[in-house]
């Protein structure tokens, strides 16, 4: 059985910048949900991938990561100081440093794959619903759990005694087999649920395919809850 | 809580043909793993719906249903006697009345929906896969759980102290509100391990929308095993 060194449930706050992936594309059905010049949050924005495009689409943008050396990476792609760019800050997801209802639009973007409990993936959804104004829409895009693959189908059922959760797994560097972090890929009614128990109605779901940091092909969610 | 009147987990030998659904399109994928002149048993046919194009296409057809009625329906419709066209015949996809090794390909489209068992599911891919030549196929187009759709997720819900199995509920009539079936959506994971529990390895994977036999767009699924 595969072993955690040190606390690899939650490294993120360490990694260096450079090696955290940012691997989904942006779903042109995101400018459907918010209005010209809204607000948005980016959750856990880690490079800008996501919070940068959306500030040169017009929007006012907020990158928020809990590891500082990859905002210093987001700052640095961002261009130069007088185009329009985000703004980047560090904080952490569970209790973000923003009055209710500020948002038009809260993004998470291939993120919670990233959150390994259950109870914190709640208080998250809880806190991006908090901050959004009323009727507005929080986007998801992530992983889903792929048991056609003989791959991932292994990974969730061998490391289930570590992860304890199913669809969970330990990211490996290829390298050096060591574990780099824990993933989670979704069910279909786990990330419903994730929503309509904490605050929010579906109003966009649509399955589509991914391309992880190591190349596999696995299935994707994409998901718009508006706040009820 | 719903009640089921007389046995309607399953009612399919007594059920009028003309009321039996037959919803999903062909997926053109099944011509990439039958040779030319297969020998091809649809498991399920009901009115011959996949049986008589198949059998259009070249294949040596057999159509096999529990539903004497529907039978009747599928022989008219396959056309004039001197027209290629499928064998139909009563049958029972549980103990199916054939030798070893007969088919090159084996059919099962919106027909698990209606097993409402697992043990008889189970069973029923084992009988498909003892059925089959050596590295034959087995393909299956079926209705995938969809949680996102609230009108879905209430029936799962609402009718588990029915069915006792998440993912099924009872299909009513519209008019009488009288449950004609039960039915069962299925997990990706369940899917998979059906077959590969029973004989068969997943050579074929597609998330696909079906539309339902009241006009609902549900989460579907292609999947072809290879007997291993």
């Amino acid at each position: 059985m595969k072993k955690l060194v040190n606390d690899r449930m939650n490294p993120w706050p360490c990694i260096k910048g450079k090696d955290i992936p940012a691997t989904i594309d942006l779903d042109p059905v995101i400018y459907n949900y918010a209005p010209t010049c809204a607000m948005v949050l980016d959750i856990g924005c880690a490079c800008g991938k996501v919070s940068i495009p959306l500030s040169k689409h017009g929007y006012s943008v907020t990158g928020i990561d809990i590891n500082t050396d990859v905002l210093e990476l987001a700052k640095d792609s961002s261009g130069p100081d007088w185009s329009p760019s985000p703004s980047f800050l560090k904080g952490n997801a569970t209790a973000l440093p923003f009055p209710d209802e500020t948002f038009d639009l809260t993004v998470m973007q291939a993120f919670l794959t990233t959150v390994v409990s259950k109870e914190e993936r709640d208080r998250i959804i809880r806190e991006a619903c908090r901050v959004l104004k009323p009727q507005s829409c929080l986007y998801i895009a992530d992983f889903g759990q792929t048991w056609h693959s003989k791959i991932y189908r292994e990974r969730y059922i061998n490391d289930l005694p570590v992860t304890k959760e199913e669809g969970s797994f330990l990211a490996c560097d290829e390298k050096t087999g060591e574990c780099d972090y824990v993933a989670h890929h979704f069910t279909e009614k786990e990330l419903v649920f994730l929503l309509i128990e904490n605050g929010f109605e579906v109003v966009f779901f649509k399955r589509d395919t991914f391309v992880t940091r190591t190349g596999n092909r696995v299935n994707g969610f994409v998901v718009v809850g508006r706040k009820s």
